[in-house]
């Protein structure tokens, strides 16, 4: 008998009728004999109203009131997802995150999960029961309710999966799996089988939003195997599992973009030892996340520093570096926000040196400037002007012949 | 410095501007060196839209289940008031039912507070804080989420004035106190300024919809005074506290009527001893509620017996009646779910004995017939025909000159 844990996003809860379809889902899971351990997320844009009326109310909103109101929406979609098992004969319990034993930290908003206490969870499966256990939410030591932030829900799920010895944890979303490209900028774009912890890391680092990095860096350190699926269609979607190193790895498996990061170009900086980490030490003093980097050679005893950050990150990053020029002897700060990242990502990479002259020879053919580069042994990243983005990942799709046409 | 719990109704924080309200009025008695505890109910009909929802999901809802979605309401609105006061720079924070150690038995949809530990609420007030607890909700002595059923926010609001040991309770709600009679039929009718519990106990259960009977019984036995007001106008309401002894009491503070209620007769009962005693025995295995019962003086071995049973208790009540009458031989079963109850309630009935008189003449001057009878110390109840109640209202309020003219 398989344990599974079977996670839900609000897409796949968002009405009455969605719920219902969850249900028939988990209930054939149960037939087939598997025990099934249930994650839901609030239903559909219920958050998102939630936020806006937060923000009617008041324009103080401390973190701990927010996390209060933003777990009430699981409340709903798991009480009532508990009653659809229920009338189709599964006696089904929810959980909220503190009744799951889900211990985080005390940081409202972005807490970390500390422990996973199943107890609970693990004496409703001995009763035969479906725990449905509401996603993104747990309880600090200090008590207090929290939420783990973006992409809270899959994290949960691997968390339990993790915790209670599951043998897979199925991601279900709106879309059937992680695919080559997204399907929208590549119409050809293949769906992916089978795909590394690594690789989908670097996809998820990168402007692949199918799964939140958190969740997959979880699932990767405590080896929990991830089946992303669409709620809509039931097919069989996406594998992220150990690296197989029996099998051949693809020398690309995807292509990602992202433009959530501006670039911040300050010129004529003095070339001397410090300056560079004063800058920088600067930026994370004020948690600024800073990706690429990028110095130029050296002319005249300056230089000129660009980097890139998130756009949210753009003020303050802005008035930490025009602070630190005047102090540094530097000259302007220049600000491009129309620029993106597009990234090549896969495995067999690390023994295809070629994968570098390929990216950059296809982007040069396609008319497109290269700004700044950055990689890992499985990823290449080109910062481009961002109205070049979508062609860039469309010219490598195909260089790399990721195609659905592909054998 | 004194001590109140502060108690706000679902009207009283129906939308974001009724909320910013309440929180004004929360850091007003801040301002005036009160220490408050604050209880609210979901926001305005937020309830019904989630029972609502279960409907539409499931026709079978356990209450289990019921009682964590129903729960997600005041969870919404008092992070909101923390939020709306955390802008008004008064420090609070929320409590769900569990937090503030509202320990209930595990009857769901209607549990029973068992205990109430409050050293997280004591904690708060000795940091300054304002404790904003969620009311109706509690855990089970199984750390399961419950609710207390109707009124429970009221309950809430009084278990934890007496556990706090609180000066005060005051109820807000869309009306400004306890009236004589409902002035939607009364126009006259007069707000009461101060009222036994005793009395309010009567009016909580003749059809008085202001307070919840249990919230009046739990201030009673803990002797926790109540002030009952208006979160629109925020004048003095009306103060339910102990019986004054030094005082003279009225001989009829209100009028009430209450048509919630079905008349049952079977008739033709063999008149022997046992059989009336079996008849409500069976009523009370299947957990029907009586109210007044009536038998009629014995003619030719046999008697008619009528009561009165809540219009929900009814369908279960005549299957009871009826399996039953078969068995003893009794005659036809005849249901009138026209009637309605009206009574004159007032402390100093006990040394007035013309109320009864009164009663009975100003009805039958108004040309009502009385088709029941039931009394306590200090009430007196007719049931009369539905469409006569609120006449009856009006004849009594007038006979026993309760309006606002009165001296």
């Amino acid at each position: 008998m398989a344990l599974t844990v079977q996670k839900f996003g609000g897409t796949s809860v968002a009405d009455a009728d969605r719920i219902r379809a969850v249900a028939d889902h988990v209930a054939r899971a149960r037939r087939q004999g598997d025990e099934v351990v249930v994650v839901v997320s609030a239903m559909g844009k219920s958050t998102d109203d939630l936020l806006r009326l937060a923000c009617d109310v008041s324009a103080v909103r401390p973190g701990r009131e927010l996390d209060m109101l933003l777990t009430a929406g699981e409340r709903i979609s798991m009480a009532l997802l508990c009653m659809a098992l229920a009338e189709l004969g599964v006696p089904a319990a929810s959980f909220t995150g503190s009744q799951a034993g889900i211990i985080t930290d005390t940081v409202h908003q972005n807490a970390k999960i500390i422990e996973v206490r199943g107890d609970r969870l693990r004496a409703a499966l001995r009763r035969g029961h479906v725990p449905v256990v509401a996603g993104f939410q747990g309880v600090s030591v200090e008590h207090d309710v929290t939420t783990l932030g973006r992409g809270g829900s899959d994290t949960t799920a691997v968390a339990l999966a993790a915790s209670l010895g599951a043998d897979r944890c199925e991601i279900y979303t709106d879309v059937s799996g992680v695919f080559s490209a997204d399907p929208r900028i590549v119409p050809d774009a293949r769906k992916i089988k089978r795909i590394s912890f690594e690789e989908m890391l670097e996809i998820a680092a990168t402007g692949g939003r199918v799964l939140a990095l958190r969740s997959v860096e979880f699932a990767r350190n405590h080896h929990v195997p991830l089946h992303v699926r669409s709620s809509f269609t039931w097919e069989p979607g996406t594998w992220v599992d150990e690296e197989d190193p029996t099998m051949e790895q693809p020398i690309v498996s995807a292509v990602t973009s992202d433009a959530t990061a501006t670039k911040l170009t300050l010129t004529k900086v003095p070339d001397q030892p410090g300056i560079a980490a004063s800058l920088f030490r600067a930026l994370a003093d004020e948690h600024v996340n800073v990706d690429m980097i990028v110095q130029n050679t050296s002319h005249d005893g300056t230089t000129d520093i660009s980097f890139t950050t998130g756009k949210v990150d753009t003020p303050t990053a802005t008035r930490v570096v025009e602070a630190l020029a005047d102090k540094i002897g530097a000259g302007t700060l220049s600000i491009d926000e129309s620029i993106a990242q597009v990234s090549v990502i896969g495995a067999g990479m690390r023994t295809n040196p070629g994968v570098t002259a390929t990216m950059f020879e296809s982007l040069a053919a396609a008319g497109i400037n290269i700004e700044m580069i950055s990689t890992s042994p499985i990823r290449i990243s080109c910062m481009v002007a961002a109205d070049g983005a979508e062609q860039a990942v469309r010219a490598l799709h195909e260089a790399f012949d990721l195609g659905e046409a592909r054998p």
